[in-house]
């Protein structure tokens, strides 16, 4: 069985876990006060062009969004997701359990329009019983999405305009930012994404580390005590190093583009593949993730040699699938896939 | 600078290390639905003797703390622990964070007696007005304590044995479990342990692991829904495998009783030579973690080579600190404080 | 200015501020312990037909939520509401204060169908993703909804059956229960109430009293220790007798259900002179909350002399607006209204 | 039996009945927006010498400190308090249930000192690991205490001067504030109040009114958003016009004030009878509570026809008790118990 169906069925890049070995037997403070972590800090707010931010490394991407998210919102406030976002559906309610209630906007291909957000906010404020409900206080945002769709620059731009305005801080989850940036079309930079959001992660986990998601904060507001949230919310890694060694691995010559790059390359492959025969994606995604609709006879064969995530029944005899790519995904395999399609279809 | 400060400054055993890079190819599902960790469980079970435990595995010690109290506790009730329980002094509140509040019982050594629990118990609900008041729900000890101190089978087995009576389930968090089991003089096992509890947990960091916590259910009633509980506390690590690869390392062969017995035989050299100059210890630990009372001028001169934790004021001249040792502590380490210790003194 | 704006424009039912009058100087316990609760209780047993319920008296609605919930659900679980659900819309994000999301499912009329539970519930389990989403751990449904429609007692039935089928308890917001019981047509009663569902709320703020909710709890399980949830939540009113001083003068003839019919016998001759008129409904209404779409030229006459809420625009020359009848409507003023839309319309 | 077990044994002082009788014909809109929640605002502001503060009506006591704390702290944060603080002990987790430590200093009379405060602050701070503690964010008193005892002027001036050089804002719990006031030899009065803390309440349920809380916000930034949380909590009453009329009634010409001495007057006669016969007292009290230590026998015939609290045993035949009196306390039932103490003693 050849494995699509995540972008975390290996380990860590190999790089990273040759750098772990190396390090291995130093000595070193924990909870992220070392000297790998610092060095962390500044390749990765050099390549954000952002030298005040703040960078904290975290575990994982649901603990990510929860210890930003509680960190931001006063009791009464609630946090601005598309239905399809991350923390709206697949956290088993871990943004409610700080006892917040995620304010969903409707979304066909998990982006939001800056125009939703100024409604929602218009609506919520314009009410005169607005004190009964729960108050707009932050707009999180996916890119790429959960469905590998991704932001223009203008789109990035119009949301963040609105969400100045409407003074409301804008977070993105970047779990799989690199595969964001490495798209097909996209004309978005990390500082692009560091200039117009106000807290941001960039995603290890899913890109070549064992595991780690870098929290950027930007806007100085939301710097305030971040490490005691962390802490409260079971983030703080006691051997912290390990986090701070994978990112400064990642970003201190360009590894963290170039597995991306990789990941994308792979997926526009086998994107092509399905796209010759004339197969419809439930999803326009130039980034990792790919979202054939295939007829269900097709998709049993397939399955009899690779592995993708089932998503939803399209019709009688259709379903959309998911395949994912990473920096452990192998040409030869994409080749057999490929082979295997055009046989198939 | 050579570090005693923790039992974390350096990354993992060599052992996990390799098992680690031997095993970066393999294709695994991810969230601890893969091979390894079922492999790792049924180590687990087998050392505990416990055969229909449930294992799950978590990444830290505060998320395990917070994840397993969340799980048992009703909202009205909280969880009996030592003021110096982790979980009272050390976790930011986590416990608060989950809705519950802590109930502190005073130790001088960090453990608990039967008879305190069953008073706090009595006193509740002997009092009329016991609605008004936070309802005990769940009792908390760590073994070893934070201050090294072991309780011996006589006293696990009566503070089981009462809660059992007044039907308040037992938690142990065991960050530094092994080095308790290894501790000099103690009778009891991991079978005790397991026998005498409703829940625990076998800590990895602090023991050989880059990270890592085994929690063991032992109680089918504490079974129900944990993965959920999981998942909405952010411990749910995407790339599960390398917990359970971990794991299986440490105890497919002993490895983890082996790491233990250094750790403890480091420290009791340490201790030794602290003892035969007369110094006092704060606690008597027979565990990895070591606190001598040390006259200031002295543990400035130490400070210069080696760092210990500073743990609190004893006199105007004397403090207590912390030294600790673990599976990484050299050998030549250890000679080279003692002679500084018999030079110093 | 004469209010429809809301049922709660006016203090108490005359015969409730006499009662309360007369026994303002007896010397009782506090907290609900007095003999005064107690005898309400009795008389709502008998009423539901239900002598082995709970019977708890708090001080309005959203507490009576939360209470309700916090109690019933583990911390991974949700609560089924209508979109429209007071809980999902109105309370501030109460429910999501005490860690808990509301799972929402779509409603034209306020009332959730049976098969809609069923569908949730099979979605979630039958999803090999379920533990990293919000569990359904309860279903809510307000009789009458906040729309003003009632479930029908086989729809009710339906509902309850499901419920039970998938091991959902059933709660009923009966913040206007009264008028659910008084609609035309109804075929309900509050034993059907008590017999079909495990927890509920007999609505006292807006049915004559001056505040109150009388929680009755039908199922055993959900009975433990309410008390201390209700404490914990600030609902535990020191003057407890206050409620049920109140409760006993609405069941221990009648009165309950003489004032429900009255308000929304008012209200039915309020919908008959719109009705005449040619006006629509937003909402199928048999009870005491009317929702006529109205041109808003009128709509601005008639805010010259009465209040209504403004629901929604309906198109941009027409509003739906709520026009409410309580125990305190005076005949005359609805005449006098009704002479009103027969000029104005 | 005559009660002296609490101060809500009765209904609500005939003054208050009289004018929410007159009143409860009116029409008015809902939570708290109407004309006499605004005049009552205005008795209070005027009052206590601050214009500016914003007042708020809630129910009860417990509702009242979960709000304002909740409003206040970020999740991170708890809240310090006398180890007897009603938060502390008597609320069944409440703060906890909104995710905040109560961080308790120790107190044999319910008073906490400005110096304790300060300790405590600065221990936090100049504690090396303070990230992995809770952080002080806000300092909780009583005035008058738990215990009857009060606070001087200087003593409360001390206090706030250390909470604004510390940036914790102080909050003091008033539910019974005006028997603090009417104290004899207190030098506190309303306005003084007002001017050292940042917010406070003024209590009515145990002070003439059948139930009410008047929250006044003293500090600008505490002031953003208030009734979201009240909502949120649940302490929203929907027929807002019922607390409003009581503070109105309490306020307008110093019926407050009144009721306060009275309570204080029956108190010292009964402290005075006591002391005349030796009895001791468990805390200095010069409010309506009194402590008296009782010889179990003498307490057990005292307990046939007088009610009152049970406290604490102090010995193997003493017990301490708790007295209380209020706006209702019958000078004859007084002057019976008197005769009865110089009887038994």
């Amino acid at each position: 069985m050849i494995r699509f169906e995540c972008d975390y069925t290996e380990g860590a890049h190999p790089r990273i876990l040759e750098r772990l070995v190396k390090t291995n037997e130093e000595q070193t403070p924990g909870y992220g006060m070392d000297a790998h972590c610092e060095k962390a800090r500044g390749y990765i707010r050099q390549a954000c062009q952002a030298e005040h931010a703040d960078v904290h490394f975290l575990v994982g991407g649901t603990q990510a969004n929860t210890t930003i998210i509680a960190s931001v919102l006063r009791p009464h406030q609630g946090v601005i997701a598309a239905n399809t976002g991350h923390i709206a559906v697949h956290e088993t309610g871990a943004i409610e359990a700080t006892g917040h209630k995620v304010l969903i906007l409707p979304s066909d291909d998990g982006k939001l329009e800056a125009q939703q957000v100024r409604d929602l906010y218009e609506a919520h404020w314009n009410d005169m019983t607005h004190e009964h409900m729960v108050q707009p206080g932050l707009v999180y945002i996916s890119h790429p999405t959960e469905n590998g769709t991704t932001y223009s620059k203008a789109e990035l731009e119009a949301l963040s305009k609105v969400c100045r305005e409407c003074k409301l801080p804008l977070m993105i989850d970047g779990a799989r930012l690199g595969y964001g940036l490495a798209a097909q079309g996209s004309d978005l930079s990390l500082a692009d994404i560091a200039r117009l959001c106000d807290v941001f992660y960039i995603g290890g986990t899913k890109i070549g580390a064992m595991m780690g998601e870098a929290v950027v904060i930007i806007n100085d507001v939301l710097k305030r005590d971040f490490r005691y949230i962390i802490k409260q919310n079971g983030g703080m890694l006691a051997k912290g190093r390990l986090l701070g060694i994978q990112f400064e691995t990642l970003f201190e010559d360009g590894l963290y583009y170039e597995i991306s790059q990789h990941a994308v390359d792979m997926a526009m492959l086998i994107r092509a593949a399905f796209a010759e025969k004339g197969v419809c994606f439930r999803y326009p995604s130039m980034t990792n993730q790919q979202f054939p609709i295939l007829p269900d006879a097709v998709l049993q064969k397939i399955n009899e040699k690779y592995s993708c995530s089932y998503w939803e029944r399209v019709d009688a005899e259709h379903s959309a699938v998911r395949f994912c790519t990473s920096w452990a995904t192998k040409k030869e395999n994409v080749a057999m896939l490929i082979k295997d399609i055009q046989a198939l279809l």
